[in-house]
Parts: C-alpha cells; structure tokens; sequence
C-alpha cells in the first residue's frame, strides 16, 4: 500500500474485507496500531513494544463490531509512542501528514488515524482518547472526532494507558458517517434533537487564542439557533488549571502503572520527551495521587451541575490551530500544556466530546467541540449531523 | 569487515594506514566512536546524533598522533549512548561481545573498544573515561586500561561529556603495547623504578564483593614485593559515597550544559536509561552543583595528602566482575551507583589510574587498579609492566 501520508504502520499489512450487507457495508476504515488484530503484533507506535509482544491472538471487540457491521479493514495507523502524546510526533517512526495543513503537525496520539481520515484513504478510523488524542486530532486535521462518554465502549483488546481516562472513538470526514459508526457501537442512533440549553464556555474561550471565538462565530450561531435557549458562563469556579493538574497527576500515576514494569524489564528506546513524562510519572508519590481524587471529584460534581438533561457545552477543541512542525522538545512540552487546559474537561469528567470542523482560522482548521452529559454520545452526534447543514 | 564482537560501528568503514617506521609501526588500532575521524560521521552512539552532525572536517589530535606515531586505524566502535554508561548497553545499537565472558556485559561506555582489544581484533584502542568509561570495560574484559590525569591528553576532536571530568584513554592486551602508546600520548615513556610507598585502600576493598579481595591477593603480593613499604588505609574520612555524589552532581550538570541544548533542539530517542539520566541532570539546580564543588575539593586535597612521591594505591577496578546480559533498568541503576563509588575516587581527583588484567573470580576478570600521582602516568605504565611479569 503506498502511503504518502505516513499514515500507516509500514511493514504489516492487514486487510479484512467486512461482512456483507451491515450498515457499515461499503466503507473503509483504519485502526489505530494500539487496538488488537488477531494475527498481527499490536505496536503501539514503539519499536520496542513491537519487538516485545508476540502477535495478538484475538480482534479487539470493537474492531469486530465494525467488521461485523459491514465496514472493510484497511489498515493500521501510527500513533504517538504508547499513545502518549498530543502532536503526532512519533520519534521512531515520523510524524504522519496532516492533509489540511502539511507543514504542521497532524496531532496525536491517534496522527495516523486522523492523517487518513483528513487525507480520505478511508472513510472513517478508530483511535483513543485519553488526554485529547482523539479530540486535538480532529481538530488539527479538520475532520469530525469523538471521545465517548467513559466507559460506554468497553476498553478491551487494545493498550490501555490510564484507564480511568482511556476512551475508544473515531474520526470521520462527514457527519453521517460519523454518526452511523456511533449507531453501530452505541447500538443506537439518536434523531432530531434540539439542545434544551446551550452553555458557551466562557472560562475555554478566554484561554484559546482571541481569534479562535472569531473563527467560531457562525459556528456558535448556527448553534444557538438550533437550542432553545443559550448562555455564556465559566465553568470552572477556581481555576482550569486545578482541573488539569489533578487530570495530569492522576494520568501520569496511571500510566506508569501500566507501563513501569515494562519499562524496567526492557529499557525500552523513547523520543526524550516521552521518556521525560514516564521519569516524572515514575517519580509521583502517592500523597500527589491522592490529593488530586477530590479535586477530579469536585470537578465531575460541577460539570454534573452545569449539565442539566438536554445542555450541551460549547468551547474550542484546542487552543489554536496545529502547530509547525520542527518544535523543540520545550515547545512541544509548553504546547501540550496549553491543549490539556482545555481537554481535560470533559476528560477529567468521563463526559462525552464531538469536535467539528466547522471553521477555520487564516486557512487552519479550528475545532468546536460540544460536551454533553454523561451517555448523551448519540445526541452529540445527532447534532453534529444538524449543524453540518447549517454552517 | 565481519564484525562478530559487535565491537565495530556499523556502516562507516574507516581504514588509514600509519606513518611508516614510528614506534607503533606495525599495530593495528581502533577508536571510540566520540573521536572525530575527517571525513566520517562522529555517531557518539546514538543514531539521532549521527543524524544531526555531518562528517568530522579534521582528525582528533590524538588520533592523528597514533598514525604519526605508524599505528593503523582499523575501524570506530560502538559506545554507550553519547558516553552514559558503564555497562556497554546500547538500546540501538546493541551490546558488544565480552570475548572475557561471553554471556556478560563488555562494560562501557567504552565498550567496543574495549570488545575489540579482548577479541584481539586489534592491539590497542582509544576509549573515553569520565566515570569509569575506560576502567570498567577494561575490568570486565580482562584487559589494560588507563585513565590518565585529567588534562595530560587535550580533550580536542572528540565529543565531550562532562569536561572537568572528561580524559582520553586506551586500552592494551598487552603491558608492553599498553606503556607503548603512552610514550607516543605522553611524549616519554618511564623506566623501571620501585614505588616508594604501595597504600591498600581498605574502604574500598570493604565495598567490592569480599571474594573479589581474596582474587586479588597474588597481585596484591607482587606489587608489595615491587614496593619500598606498603600499608592499609582507608581513603576517604567521611563515606566515599560524598565523594560520589559531588562526582555524580558536577558530571550530570556538565552533561547537561554540554547536551541540553541539543535535547531540546532535537528530542533524540535514547534508551530510556540514558533518557532519566538526562532528565535528572536537567533537573539539577544550581545550589545542589555549588554545594559539590567543596566536596570534590576535600576529595582532592585528601588524596594529594595521601599520595605523597612515589605513592601508589592499590584498588579494585570494579565491585565485581562483569554482570549478566539482560539486566533490568532498575537493577542497571544499582550496577552503575555501584560502580561509581570505586571510579569517583580517582576521577574526582582528576588522577591516573590503571586498570591490570592479573585476576579472576570464578574464571571472570576482575580488574586490580593502581592510582598514582597527578601526572605519574608514565610511572603507572612502566609499574604495569613490571607486575605483568610477576603474577
């Protein structure tokens, strides 16, 4: 398979056809290289994982669902080493194009996923969210990206990094598609719906850059003329970085627990800067772990509150466009913090986010993503599929 | 060139011929791929190095004085990653053939070097000491190695680790060929002479492994029959693990400001061993850094109290042999503090020391180490010689 976009993971090819007459029947799809393939070793973007892990011996359920539903199996996709990271940078194996922006960087972790979907080798892929890496993507790259409500896809078959974060979702070019795929692994669609209450979050736009609400602006419109009411207000009482420390603190301690042990038997090669985040994962105490429960819980209370049945929230997916490429290993590290300001959000709540690519900032896609509340994942992308025909 | 020790860099091929008719007419010798060769890349062990630097444009002073001197440069070794090791681990390129032991590590970071002179592929070979990077796979591959006194050989065409630390040194299988290429580096070489005083270095003994004192006590015996008077002392008046620790804070912030700026440019891969060193050094402050230099200037004035004219102290090279392949990173760690309280003493001090291949445990090597005065190197040599014969 050639692949211009460095989209796929080289030197493995799978290709399974899906069953006939699902309602997936006729697409294509790719699969971040962190979800099992029977038959195939699951690489999870680091050379030495690979070169540790012996083929997977059964399908993630997940990508069986797909199959079964109809949808074809093209290949699988680069990923950001251990899915950890949020620029699409992948030391060992290069950074996968982004279609709407070549010279910046397609974000991650799920690059590969979101470099084919943008560049349309396929019409709909799977990749993870944890930290953003499904939502910062989409928004880079300029196409539709889900991160579910936590738990609603069951975490199996794939490389779980900190799994009381970790959350399966998909990328699309369209909305129905989109939504269909959400049909097939929600098993149901959501119809016509207006949003009771629509929320602009006031406290996001004002740590996203000044022009992204500009870039918004029809895009916010089309949205309130499709609730029945709107409002402007901050979610978070104290400060979103209170928010984002304990999502970084509880992430990291849970990363380490699933990788440390790996790490020590096999001194794995890393791009330093995802070495760096291991180290000071490595290095957190427990006291830090534990102090950061009440926070994520006073967080999740909140959001709970804001969320009242039928509110939808409105805010940027990132801060700004995707970044150049070429960043120092400082700039990608103060990059990262200003994404996650943003995405831990919904993370740190488990609540369900669609990012649109409904605007542009000089040419850059700029995502507007919506959080609804907890296993409200249909609605959301019920009204991307409306919001699509407005803007 | 087939390359069974891994002891070779891959893909350069470096041959120049020697002068004819100098004193090392006739030897074949190989370098540490650190040292600037005109023309070839300097890969300093990691790939990504290789990839950021192009070729020398002039030859290491040192080496140039080998080929003047009709030595023939065979070939560049491999290295611990940019010089961070002692155990001869490569996370890209791999780990050389111990030809002493062949299911153990060579040590490093000299390590190809080190393989090659073992393997008998060549008579001689530079390496590097900063830490030990000279001594340990000398040591564990049963073979000469000297670390001169620090500034004796101009750091010149070479990558730097930590320069108040950092010395060129070789290795030989030889006393002969060993005190040889010291009188082409030194521009003399010494004759027969009796250390006045031999000082046992008790607290060292007391912390390498007990059999490792009962291999030495051959060697012990020879060079106390070489010796005017000898006696048992314990080096440092505190705990060697102050002299240790100033060595291990003033090299990690050496080697941070020699490659930091680089990290940051370049986010290189490094096995992630190497990668939470760099991390620790970058997290250094300023105050730990000044809070060392008055330890290392104790440890200094107390080894020149010590080494009064004709001194020599006996050590050993190392705790023990070479450990086993496949060492986890965690146990790597311990390895390496292990190590270093034994190679702090004379690297500290900026002194000579010679590492002689004279004893075994259990058929292992184990290295017994001389430590002279500032610039006695000569006298090491000729020492070196001297006992060759003896055990």
């Amino acid at each position: 398979m050639s692949d211009p976009l460095n989209a796929f993971v080289p030197e493995d090819t799978v290709n399974i056809e899906g069953a006939p007459g699902g309602p997936l029947s006729g697409l294509r799809f790719a699969v971040k290289d962190i979800f099992d393939v029977a038959g195939h070793v699951t690489g999870g973007g680091n050379p030495d994982w690979a070169a540790t892990h012996g083929p997977a011996e059964t399908t993630a359920p997940v990508v069986s669902s797909l199959l079964e539903a109809g949808a074809t199996l093209i290949g699988k996709t680069n990923t950001d080493e251990l899915t950890r990271g949020l620029l699409g940078v992948n030391s060992h194996f290069g950074t996968p194009v982004n279609p709407a922006a070549p010279e910046r960087v397609p974000g991650g972790s799920s690059s590969g996923s979101a470099a084919a979907v943008a560049g349309k080798l396929v019409d709909f892929a799977l990749g993870s969210d944890t930290g953003g890496s499904v939502r910062i993507p989409a928004s880079f790259c300029g196409i539709y990206g889900i991160r579910p409500t936590h738990g609603r896809i069951a975490l199996q078959g794939l490389i779980e990094q900190a799994p009381s974060y970790d959350t399966i979702g998909w990328f699309a070019n369209d909305a129905d598609i989109f939504a269909k795929v959400g049909g097939v692994l929600f098993g149901a669609e959501s119809g016509e719906q207006k949003p009771a209450r629509l929320v602009i979050a006031e406290d996001v736009y004002e740590i996203a850059s000044a022009p992204v609400l500009k870039a918004h602006e029809k895009a916010l419109e089309a949205l309130r003329s499709l609730a029945v009411e709107s409002e402007s207000l901050s979610l978070c009482p104290t400060d979103l970085a209170d928010w984002q420390k304990a999502m970084h603190t509880l992430q990291q301690w849970e990363a380490n627990r699933s990788f440390g042990d790996w790490i020590d038997a096999t001194n794995p090669r890393f791009g330093y800067d995802v070495a760096q985040r291991f180290v000071s994962a490595a290095a957190m105490s427990e006291e830090e772990m534990k102090a950061a429960e009440p926070v994520r819980q006073s967080h999740r209370e909140r959001m709970a509150e804001v969320l009242t049945p039928g509110t939808v929230i409105v805010l940027p997916s990132a801060p700004g466009p995707a970044p150049l490429k070429g960043l120092k290993k400082s700039e990608m590290w103060n990059m990262r913090w200003g994404i996650t300001a943003l995405t831990c959000i919904a993370g740190g709540a488990g609540l369900p986010q669609v990012t649109l690519p409904l605007c542009h900032l000089d040419g850059l896609p700029v995502g507007i993503s919506l959080i609804g509340c907890k296993d409200s994942d249909e609605d959301l992308l019920a009204l991307a599929r409306q919001v699509a025909g407005r803007v």
